[in-house]
């Protein structure tokens, strides 16, 4: 059996015998890269060793071996003070578990070999610097020294020496280091610090192996449920520097620009210098036409790597490199990092060069780059200081005057004014104002408040929950030392979650038509269609221009608010049915022309338009704030003559009251007016050419009773408006499933139901018993921080069991009816990784913001693709 | 084929083809008994019209010749004036329908039989309202004319003649209606009153079968999945009449006392009069030795026969009975309606007796009738004005000063005065005033409110959403035109939900001791075992006399309140975790007194403990009095600093927000205190040579890892305290099912539950998306109402929903620990119908109310019985 391997000998294939690491650098290697010479020690060892608790009986022999291949190919030596052999020791599992090991570097290095590195530098503070790291890295790494007592002589190093920073120690003061870390060394590892630089080996390569069996990683392939058979490979690997003069230098190169996606190659290079200069970043690096023209051969030689190395890996790559005395040395090589914009240009650009399929290219994005490229952001070129943070709720970036009363925003807002508008937290009488605003800021609330989740489905950037405190009389706020008021200028980005005083310049990425490309292949994959959850006409030709392939959710409670909310009151008030069926009938002109504009949009597609859900009590004054103002009697005669309805109205939990389908069974007029509404715009649609194709959906059914009692109500008020159209068109009527026992029984609810739109807020909350608003304020964050969830199911879904109630409903709906359309139309909807559930349980539509529109698309077809390669899979 | 049976051909086991009613009139005719004579259409009779719309050929002239054997029989004819033959009409299904036709009574009366009725019976005016009853039951019954344009002469007719009743309708009156009656018969019905009374059968007849076919019918099949396949029977019976002189009489009477179950029968007679007149209870009714001097034939032939019926139905009956001219007829005989009392007492001797088996006798008894054996109520002997109605909320009468503050209540009620604690409703601040109170009045809430539930669990009586109205101030009610002040004398009856002024005198049955024996063999039949909710010491004793095997609930939150509140609220509050530590310090204390009294009260047998659930903010103030006192000035000191930490304990869903195991996980030291208090509890019986097994219980558990992390927090507690005990006992530690999603993901829970407790309140709000105050409040009654729901899931357990997760979590849960222990504790636990499912899914034991434990025993052996029946069934 072989213990050990060089670079030369294996290839990328070899990922169980080589690790993931010596794999690549094999590969590497077999490519005729210059990478820096040396050689892996097998998994196949590591798993003996922890086998016998031995090392296999030759394996320290092949190491010397190997190791006397890399001195006489590079002319250096363990041990010579001359050309000291110096390497690094790394670990590298059959799959990557960051982390896991700490890298130990320039080991060889002892009192003598320091001397040489010195010489060959000819930078003693930096050949002493690299020892000092040496010992505290052997020591902490290999032998589980803890680190605290050389950090705290560094400390004290640096307290004696009057300087702030390690790199402003001198030489004496690192000898002096160097003496005292070896100490240290000695006193808690209970043996001299080791100087032949074999024997450093063996001990590092045992480290690794142990490695192995510690608490970080076993924990890592716990949570990630990767056999602990695998054991892990040990690379180690020749020491490059360049700092050995003139003629050394270091830098990173990209096969192709990371910022625009560019197909044009981007170097960065320091002469004389180490990798930990150019990231220091205190030396100005140089361009590639200076590196060229400083070291033409190595230049080409670059340039070369790279296009064959973009080549063999079908993406843009970046790249660190070192030249030590004229030699190019490839010290590492990854895919590139690259902003959004970047990622969706190489991606369609490889596939016209003809490198990768589509279905790659649709890989090598994810919806929320995409997502990303449809807001504006603070431009990261301009600085700016963050005066508070906040919970980044919904992204975008802006700047406005701070406003803190809704009406004055709403007012303002309209005369064409930017508004920033700032509260405590925001409800849906906040609605009118947050609708002409640039963004909102509130300070209390998170991701699913209120605030957040109105301001993504308006495309508003917001900051939520932010570290601001409101102040008395809620005409300014303060944080820190700074206080902003009424009318002061501020910005946000919802983005970063992040507030700043004055105007902060935005940049607004052109995403949106370099990415059609890739999304017309996206929708030729997808399976799901992506409506969105649009309220008003305008979102509505916004979601279209998207590729929303209709209206999943349209909530009629928007239509109430502003200006409109005194009628609503009214009819909520009213002394008899007279009173309240000429409010209806008054509400219903209006619904009629919101309904007109909104089919009109979307004429041809389908638009789910859900009748009443809110309490009604959510149209009135809170109760609370009724009984101060009677109690301080600042309440109008209104106010008073109100107050016994609020409180015949209000409720405990109002979350579970009167609301939804009960609702629609409590004052059937209520329904009916809406019904008809839809009716009276689908019959104008048609008269006026158009085609219309509106679903009227019930929400928050238990029972199938309910649904059969609503459903025959709202066919007679449709067919009713229809005789009188003169049309003879049927109704499509369906149903929310959001209540557990809506799911629990959805075969005896599909029985009246022409579809089903899984409302997943409402499901999660009631299968967790989790208020949403209420858990983000008291325990979710506190869930998340302790592990204790490890994921929010407001954002993602919870598979194990909102997910079973939605596989159960799927199921038992198609059973009881076979050609039922099913959607879904909460947060959910615009998730990748709940896109990805959906798939999965076959419903036929996901519904979100229109914003979040186009990275549902290409999540829908990822999805698709991933099921697809299952199904391959599993034949 | 043969169309028509007498009475004398058939016997009880023909129901398909003769109905229920007339197979027992067969059967009856069969023993000997003294039946008036007649015949029955047979339901092939009834299939045949249906199927070709048409009678079968034969079957008018087979009626006829049944009618000429009545007549020889009984010596009369239809039509003849002298001795006419008058028969009534009544339909009768293999199943009984009630309610599905009316019967037709008198059938063969016409212009002249009229006259020899009132020849007959020396009555010309009680043979005129029999004619005109007649008329008007064929109209609406026979011919469907709706029975409005009758009333309104009847009305007409009284007002002319000044009188306030039918029955003072004078002759002349009378004589005016029947023309009047037959004229509008003449006009609806487009053909004249039908002289013939063989006309009036065909016409009777046919009119039975259409009923079958009509919506009630229909309707009633279908809700009660009866085919309609089946068709009803037609019974045609000789009338006879009691009021044909001295040598006549009606009467009823009992085999055994129906009130206190006593094997004596009892009877009540009538001479020379017909069942309407003891029904309307004007004359008075003479006992059985006084129709023994009378009429000693009849009598000694009536006692014989009763003790035939009791024989052979082998139970109590109640018979009608009526004298014609001599001879003795049976017009009803069914068993006999009773009492709690004389079910259990007749139940049991009928087992002494040889009668019955044990089995049988209990399912003589219901368990709600057990449960009114524990209750005093009304005496019904007295006479008392209810000012007020209410929902019957829990069981018991009691009277009392009428107290509207709970704080004067509570100091009232403990210097022993007895007190009726009125309030719009109760919340947990109420608590120590219910407890010293004798019985509970509310304004707001039904049978599912605070006070409902309260009140049952202390076994206080209560009448809960009552029609009063209580008076600026908070110191009256007033109901109609009376006004009850702070401190006058009330009495409540929770049985009847009646409220009355004044004391009522109230009778306690003595049943306890008397059903014992039915309840010995209740246990030894019962598969589940029935533990009791009891929070107290006092509670648990109480439970234990019941025959609870073990506390099943122990809410800890109850602890808290009263006396103690005030530290509770101080560890709310406090400002540092010293002071934090010392509140919990000194609630350990009291605590381990607690359950020191518990586990010493059911000692030897399991006591679940369940740990704090309620929100925090349930033990301070509500917020809104908060805000109204500090805005009006009126805030004290205290209350002005409790502000903001109200404020931020405020939810808007609280039964879905910071509570149960939430809060053991954002407040350890207070899952832990109450660990160690238990667990000092344990260790304290143990010194005192007790046998304590107390169960802990974590509440609202929806994830594995909330239950997982209170474990090892809890196992640490109570390892500490035994510890230094110096014991070496493990804990038991266990969740409840009460969040959905718990149930969906039982086997997971299971790994860390030794055991499970249904929490089917809540379970049943969640899975219904119903917070039970607020439904109750503003739309389950109308659901209830209006059919949208068949029944109240609160009350009873909606198998088809909620039991779906209950079966789930039983099956997933004994998948992964085969040996966890399954029991219920919400309200369903006392229910009976509800009881049957748990058997059926094979929980291992209910909880309920300590007074329900007796109801509950019986439900469970019924339980297990029916089950054990369809095992063998489906054998």
């Amino acid at each position: 059996m072989t213990w050990v391997y060089d670079f030369e000998e294996g290839n990328r294939d070899q990922k169980a015998l080589l690790g993931g690491k010596g794999a690549n650098l094999a590969e590497m290697t077999r490519l005729g890269l210059p990478v820096p010479p040396g050689f892996t020690v097998t998994t196949d060892a590591c798993k003996h060793y922890f086998h016998t608790g031995e090392f296999p009986a030759d394996l320290m022999a092949e190491v010397t071996e190997h190791a006397h291949l890399l001195e006489e190919r590079l002319g250096r030596r363990f041990g010579d003070q001359a050309a000291p052999l110096l390497v690094s020791v790394r670990s590298g599992a059959p799959i990557s578990m960051p982390g896991m090991m700490d890298t130990i570097l320039d080991l060889g290095l002892n009192d003598e070999t320091v001397e040489g590195l010195a010489t060959e530098t000819g930078d003693r503070r930096f050949a002493l610097d690299s020892y000092r790291r040496f010992i505290q890295m052997f020591a902490t790494t290999a032998r589980d020294i803890p680190g605290g007592g050389f950090e705290r002589r560094l400390a004290t190093a640096r307290d004696d020496a009057g300087v702030e920073s390690d790199s402003d120690l001198d030489v004496t003061a690192l000898e002096a280091i160097v003496a005292d870390f070896r100490a240290l060394y000695e006193k808690e590892a209970g043996e001299p610090f080791p100087r032949d630089p074999a024997d450093q080996l063996r001990v590092a390569i045992e480290a690794v192996f142990r490695s192995w069996n510690g608490r970080p990683a076993r924990e890592y392939r716990s949570l990630n449920s990767i056999s602990d058979e695998l054991g892990t490979a040990v690379n180690v690997q020749t020491m490059v520097f360049g700092n050995m003069g003139s003629d050394s230098g270091t830098g990173v190169a990209f096969t192709r620009d990371p910022n625009t996606g560019e197909n044009e190659p981007l170097i960065d290079f320091l002469p004389n210098a180490q990798g930990e200069d150019v990231v220091a970043g205190i030396r100005k690096t140089e361009d590639g036409a200076a590196f060229a023209a400083a070291f033409p051969a190595q230049h080409a030689q670059l340039v070369e790597t790279m296009a064959l190395l973009d080549e063999h890996e079908r993406d843009a790559c970046d790249l660190e490199f070192t030249i030590e005395k004229g030699t190019l040395y490839l010290l590492q090589v990854r895919r590139a990092k690259r902003t959004a914009l970047a990622a969706v240009r190489i991606a369609q650009e490889l596939v016209h060069e003809g490198r990768i399929s589509e279905d790659e290219a649709l890989m090598r994005v994810t919806p929320e780059q995409l997502d990303l490229l449809l807001h504006p952001r603070f431009d990261p070129d301009v600085d700016h200081d963050a005066i508070a943070h906040g919970v980044a709720a919904s992204p975008g970036a802006a700047s406005g005057v701070a406003l803190f009363d809704t009406d004055e925003a709403a007012t303002r807002g309209k005369a064409g004014e930017k508004i920033i508008l700032v509260r405590e937290m925001t409800s849906p009488e906040d609605l009118h104002g947050m609708a002409v605003s640039q963004g909102i800021l509130t300070a209390q609330g998170g991701n699913l408040s209120h605030a957040a989740i109105v301001a993504k489905s308006m495309g508003l950037p917001a900051v939520c929950g932010a570290d601001i405190e409101i102040d008395e009389g809620g005409r300014s706020f303060h944080v820190g030392g700074v206080v902003v008021n009424d009318g002061d200028v501020i910005s946000i980005d919802g983005t970063l979650g992040e507030v700043s005083l004055g105007e902060v310049p935005v940049i607004v990425p052109e995403g949106g038509e370099q990415f059609g490309e890739l999304l017309e292949w996206a929708d030729a994959r997808a399976r799901l269609g992506v409506r969105a959850n649009a309220d008003l006409g305008e979102d509505c030709r916004r979601a279209r221009e998207f590729g929303a392939t209709g209206v999943g959710l349209c909530r009629t409670e928007h239509m109430f608010l502003g200006e409109r909310l005194p009628l609503l009151r009214r009819y909520i008030m009213a002394a008899d049915a007279a009173e309240a069926s000429a409010c209806l009938d008054e509400i219903r002109a209006q619904q009629r022309t919101d309904f007109v504009d909104i089919l009109e949009a979307m004429d041809g597609l389908p638009v789910t338009i859900r009748l009443l859900d809110p309490p009604l009590h959510e149209f009135l004054p809170p109760l609370a704030d009724l009984l101060v103002r009677e109690a301080t009697g600042r309440a109008t005669a209104e106010e008073s003559a109100d107050l016994p309805i609020v409180r015949g109205l209000h409720e405990e939990n109002p979350m579970l009251g009167f609301r939804g389908c009960r609702l629609g069974i409590g004052h059937p007029d209520l329904y009916r007016m809406q019904v008809a509404a839809i009716a009276d715009a689908v019959a104008d649609r048609v008269a006026a050419g158009g085609n219309p194709h509106a679903e009227i959906m019930i929400p928050l059914v238990a029972n199938d009773s309910e649904l059969a009692f609503l459903r025959r109500d709202a066919e007679a008020a449709w067919h009713e408006v229809m005789a009188a159209a003169g049309l003879d068109l049927a109704p499509t009527i369906g149903t929310m499933i959001e209540v557990p026992r809506a799911a629990l029984l959805a075969d005896t609810i599909a029985v009246d139901a022409e579809f089903f739109s899984f409302g997943t807020n409402d499901l999660t909350q009631m299968t967790w018993a989790f208020s949403r608003d209420d858990a983000e304020a008291h325990f979710l964050g506190d869930y998340l921080e302790q592990g204790i969830l490890p994921f929010n199911p407001f954002e993602t879904i919870d598979v194990a069991g909102v997910g079973q109630l939605v596989e159960m409903a799927v199921e038992k709906g198609r059973q009881a009816r076979p050609d039922i359309s099913l959607g879904i139309c909460g947060e959910h909807g615009g998730d990748s990784a709940s896109i990805r559930f959906f798939e999965q349980v076959g419903l036929d539509y996901v519904s979100c913001s229109p914003f979040r529109v186009p990275a549902a698309r290409l999540a829908a077809a990822q999805a698709a693709m991933q099921e697809g390669e299952n199904a391959r899979d599993e034949d």
